[in-house]
């Protein structure tokens, strides 16, 4: 298994190589923005970064840290690793995304400046990587986690500086740099990392009811916050509000059409809570890019629409296709919530913008697209179509590239017989067990009682 | 059973229709307000809405989406349905709330003119339809919830007009538009829908211990979020900054006066989880249209002690009543938590405003009750006192109507079987589940284990 | 077991008499500020209190109740008490800490002045309360915590007073205040309550696979707000924004480092859900007294290496050692997330303000440290170390005062048969529950069924 012996050795060295790293690239260059530094003066008018973006960055945070990880814990073994996992991922990723998008954009005689608004972007940049966890979720080791966070954060950041300053798109909600990007990204990792030893459905990779009203409180937070997220990085004043507005209403009408479209694909008509955990979302995700333009609240409704459905259709049809037909195993149908409606949130934005004109947005036309200013008449839709084929690219190529890294024999990789279960990785409370599955429609395979041969957990242990 | 076969059917063409309809009439008439609308300049100063109303918007939204959907997990099966149909219903009333309150506050030049008060407002309407669903949890289809949260939202606005401006009073908390009339409402739809085949207490209809946890949940985003709410649209400034102190006084003093009552009420001085989850919320129901007044800050725990006093024992002594001698099956006990305490919220305000003068508002009297502008020495108290009044009258009628319309055949009612059951509407992991229930106090009765034979749940299933 | 027959007079009696006290109190003394008193002009501009402090206070509230409460369901049958003692001491003590801060610091011609600020010290004030319960969860009566929380406020106030007016040092995120005095605080309270009926680890100490679920919760709150809680008071602007970004980045590496150690001290390399749980908070409290300074973003990258160090070994060491040697036993470990973190963060603080110079600070270092502009040239080191000694001293000699006060036999103590058990004081609904715990490493004992003879959980019940 590679020249390290185990976890306790591997997990440790890389995580605290990758840590004093951070420190050490920190010293060097990351220094207070001037609205953050001391000796310089207050700003407290209206203008302050402060007022119209903490508020923002919180509930983004919570969408990363709490939204994120709950999400993932509808396995029903696999609850312990969906929330650590996804938090030591996340407390890395936020370091390194500060440098490499301090690099690209806020390097100033030799110095990355820090606000409110890096703490945003990157905790942007870290959403990208945790889709891509999405992917492999359950069977991946967190060294194999944290080596490929490095890796997508860096190529995350190439991505959206060719977007945003080399094809000059505008993406305030990260449809094409943080999902189709991301999403695209991990289904590559995961094709490469392919297991056919674990064939779907897995008995493990299933949930339990409690595990499912665990998942929902992650989708909740995500749909509440998430016109946070799609306007955060907005101009202030006009167009985060839109942004707002357009994210909102997308929300809503993507959540009706779920549960209609999780009813019909039923042969009983019962709604699915995966459908309800994930594909409520994927409106937001699609318009991440548009809603800070004039879609209006109608034009909100119909993408709504589009994607409740698109991703509604994805889970019961596309992901059991990506897994036979293609061997990409998608343990959180990460295609149908992040990649897919990432990259029709490009071409919603690329629409939105080639309809844009002064009749619409009036003299401040070149305020929401900023472009024009120095390249008066081009091609805005076209542009912004570029960038959606880039990131999805981008995405593919760089998670192949990262996934045959990842099957590097020394990160400790995760034995299928450990995939989708706690125990490998941690502390796990005794209890009893007891898995059901159903190998056919009405036969029902019972278990024995699996009692773990583990220490108890207790605060003092 | 009607003349649609399946839910399958009925459950995806109403939801359809729905949305269908709100598309065309959000086309035909929602737009941008001044502040969302590109066209427009961007207000950086301090008097910029956005910055006033986001931060409360959002933590409203929590409240809507989490508190209330959380709230109801507290079944021991019908977890799934209570956080997946108020997901549905809120997500669908939220835009007809938004068209019904534009049509009657909003409407220039033949236009809604959104913005983010807005979304406040529907997000606000919406409550009140959770309220009302809060009575009939277990009892009703989703086919059946959507019907009502058409009519009730259209009345909800009726009622609204009425109160703010008609009577022109005020209830920026919405003690009375939106607790006395939703919580009424609720109770007299659940009266017409009675079931005399489910006795209190309905062994399915109780909790178990990780669905109380679940619970407290909702009822701590709801507690801690409810100081947002009932500030949330009142006038920026110190209004607004003194509803958010009464009602942060009026909770802390509801929430040790519930646990007094709860241990009191107990034979053996326990308290009980029905009563923290919900008892504790009663002050600021009650405080809703007073919050903005000059309530004192004492005054605000005198009323968290008066409320918090009836709320636990309506629990105790009311609501088994209800269900005994009316006929009104209460699953959350919403006459408790909203139809009572709204109602007193109306009272209050009416005995806060009789007493409010130039003596303690000084000259900006007027800015707290602007009704005074156009109808100099006008019965403050009298006008309040009527709103409460016409709210719960709104609700017990409103309510009644709806109710039979929902007995007609075509929604696809709950069988006594399934009702307080997922299974009938989501699909449900398999699981052993044990219920146990006491048919007398040392008599139990423990039945067979259920393996319900349905599919695994699975991301890709 | 005393005066009182039991909990059904106690519990109401006491409660009772408390709030009495607190609505007397507040008559005579609790007014509205200036920016909440209705005759007071609205301030409508980028400096108002409410537009910088009102979204923080929702975070920090969200902390205190929900973060605070949930972190401490880890127990397996301890939830009810968690949430709901948490939620019964903090409400009576926020209200008892408005009036003990206002007498100290917002006094006015005999009325305290209250306003968003007040609300957030009430916060801080009830966090330190809380913090103290942490070390005895699971081992106290709801009296007990009740008395314990009037006393502990009581010297809270005291002790801030000496640190902020006499002192004059700075503490905006409270590491001294708060965590150091409420963590020595609550040690002292246990080892005064220490009870040798119940070895480490109990049976009941510990947690089963979901109860660490909602623990998780609980610690995701914490960590995500923090940043709110360490600004929350800092000086708006500069300040403000700096101590967000220090604490962001502090908790990240914090997170990182809990996660390398926890794999370290375990044979296996796995990672204990206790140190995810709490010791990746460690780093927010060491910086809360630092966060506003000039301490650099990689300083706070340090700062998190070190308490993710310390914290991550103390559990594993020190616990363990202050039971078996001091006969301190503390359930949460505050020890090693409170206690000696917060007493770091006296010194981290003491550090950064020795090491504040013109060169950093320009000619705004009085803005940061105000107590130069009385005393210039002091030695704003040695007055923080003196601080963070005197809260560690107050909270010793405190904390074993007021544990020889609950000792007395009139709060109805708890038995040690029903430590760790919600089934004292709280209704539980029944269901089976099976006991498993470890004797030695690879015996298991499995202890019989149990079936709680008490009354079904039921809205109406």
């Amino acid at each position: 298994m590679g020249s390290f012996p185990n976890l306790r050795i591997r997990l440790p060295l890389v995580a605290f190589l990758l840590e004093l790293l951070m420190i050490i690239l920190f010293g060097v260059f990351v220094r207070y923005d001037d609205e953050s530094d001391a000796s310089k003066p207050d700003d407290l008018t209206g203008k302050s970064t402060f007022l119209y973006r903490y508020p923002s960055f919180q509930d983004v945070h919570v969408m990363v840290f709490m939204g994120f990880g709950f999400l993932m814990t509808f396995l029903q073994r696999y609850g312990f690793s969906a929330v650590g996992f996804n938090f030591l991922v996340a407390s890395f990723s936020l370091q390194w995304a500060t440098l490499m998008q301090g690099w690209f954009h806020h390097f100033q005689d030799g110095k990355i400046l820090v606000g409110v608004e890096s703490l945003i972007n990157a905790d942007f940049c870290t959403a990208s990587v945790l889709i891509a966890f999405g992917a492999v979720l359950g069977r991946t080791s967190p060294v194999q986690l944290l080596i490929m966070a490095f890796f997508q954060v860096t190529l995350f950041s190439v991505n959206e500086y060719i977007l945003l300053n080399l094809l000059e798109v505008i993406d305030a909600g990260g449809s094409m740099t943080i999902h189709c990007f991301g999403g695209f990204f991990g289904l590559a990792v995961s094709r490469v990392l392919y297991r056919p030893g674990l064939k779907e459905p897995h008995r493990k990779a299933s949930s339990v009811y409690h595990s499912d009203l665990f998942a929902m409180i992650g989708t909740l937070f995500l749909w509440i916050y998430w016109p946070s997220f799609n306007s955060a990085i907005s101009e202030k004043g006009v167009n985060q509000t839109r942004a707002v507005i357009n994210t909102y209403y997308t929300l809503a009408s993507c959540t009706v059409t779920t549960c209609i479209l999780s009813s019909l694909v039923d042969k009983s008509g019962r709604i699915n809570m995966v459908h309800l955990q994930n594909s409520t979302l994927a409106g937001a995700v699609a318009v991440g890019t548009a809603a800070e333009m004039m879609l209006t609240p109608y034009g909100s409704l119909i993408v709504g629409l589009i994607l409740g459905t698109l991703s509604t259709l994805g889970y019961t049809f596309i992901t059991p296709a990506l897994e036979k037909y293609l061997h990409v195993q998608d343990t959180c149908g990460i295609h149908n919530l992040h990649a897919l409606p990432g990259f029709c949130g490009g071409i919603i934005g690329a629409i939105t913008a080639a309809a844009a004109s002064e009749a619409t947005y009036g003299s401040r036309l070149h305020h929401t697209f900023p472009s024009l200013d120095k390249h008066p008449g081009r091609s805005l839709g076209g542009f912004q179509m570029a960038g959606a084929v880039v990131s999805l690219g981008m995405g593919l190529v760089g998670g192949t590239i990262v996934g045959i890294i990842l099957k590097f024999p020394i990160w400790g990789a995760t034995t299928d017989e450990d995939c989708y279960e706690d125990r490998a990785y941690w502390e796990v409370p005794e209890e009893e067990v007891t898995y059901i599955h159903t190998v056919t429609r009405n036969e029902h395979v019972k278990e024995e009682n699996t009692v773990y041969e583990m220490e108890p957990q207790s605060p003092a242990d």
